[in-house]
């Protein structure tokens, strides 16, 4: 068995799972893309449950970095980091043509009611996410940019979810004036009495 | 054939469909769930795809029952009926215990890439979804009730998406914090420079 097959059919999960859905990706489905035996996914994984979870991990990984790619950029004030976040991922959103979107969105509304696993998986990123978007909202609060009415936690949390709704409303779309809505609303709102 | 047989195989399939998903309900459970045979699924209704539309529609329809009922009550302000409409809605989603959500959602992450029929009358159903709300807004910008920055068109848009976002934490976390939060941070927002 090739070493990187693994990782071959880690990659092909990602897509056939953002293309299928994970219901309706089959252990068939991913190996077939990946161009491996079945057999071979239940060595590496065991059931479709687990290995969700690991395309989940690995695809909240790549979110994170580009998180701290844009929430660290001292260049920026604090609320300009937070748009730039927003303004990229808008960017990648866009390459992908309206056929994909986030994972994290849309594990939550089909594994929620399905699996234990992932439910308390996706709890526990949300809960990660949010932490980087809580310290820098904080920050821009000290600074006056964001206005400190709402605490930055729930600041957080309504930034996020409402840009899961604008990832919703663009599948349906598929144009990406709801992100455009969403960053255009979101900050100019948050920023009023500031 | 039972007359009301085509009528119980729709109420079974808005249930099974919450708890499978589009993808992962088939007409057996939903045959089964109704106590129908097989075969009257496929007389009634043909296809998946095309039950599926129903079971839409008639989800919406009972939705725009309960947006009517909030936005034309003269007793209320157009932003207090506004308002009206999401606690309701809140108190609805509680009632169902974490478990459903909104079909629209639902459908919108599952069948967009799946189904051209589903993913072109859920941006039907958005587009009609909204009118009511831009209304509502129009009035209450115009009273001075909610801030005239953004169109009205595009409020009720961000409303509604970030609301179809909270819906989606919601199912996450099995709480109605989400949708609390929402309520409290978009309209606070909203209003600031009435």
């Amino acid at each position: 068995m090739r070493a990187s097959l693994r990782e071959d059919i880690l990659k092909a999960g990602l897509k056939v799972m953002f293309k299928f859905g994970y219901v309706g990706a089959t252990v068939r489905d991913i190996c077939d893309a990946a161009g491996a035996p079945t057999g071979s996914f239940t060595n590496h994984f065991g059931s479709k449950e687990v290995f969700a979870k690991e395309v989940l991990d690995r695809y909240f990984q790549t979110l994170q970095g580009r998180v701290s790619e844009a929430l660290n950029d001292s260049s920026l004030s604090p609320r300009q980091r937070l748009e730039r976040y927003f303004e990229r991922m808008s960017a990648v959103l866009a390459t992908d043509k309206w056929g994909r979107g986030c994972l994290i969105g849309d594990f939550s509304i089909e594994t929620a009611s399905q699996s234990k696993l992932l439910r308390e998986r996706l709890e526990a990123i949300f809960r990660e996410w949010r932490q980087p978007f809580v310290a820098c909202i904080r920050e821009a609060q000290e600074l006056g940019e964001i206005d400190a009415t709402f605490t930055a936690d729930d600041l957080a949390e309504f930034l996020l979810s409402s840009w899961e709704g604008a990832i919703l409303r663009m599948k349906v779309e598929r144009s990406p004036a709801a992100l455009d809505r969403f960053r255009e609303i979101a900050f100019e709102t948050l920023a009023r009495r500031a």
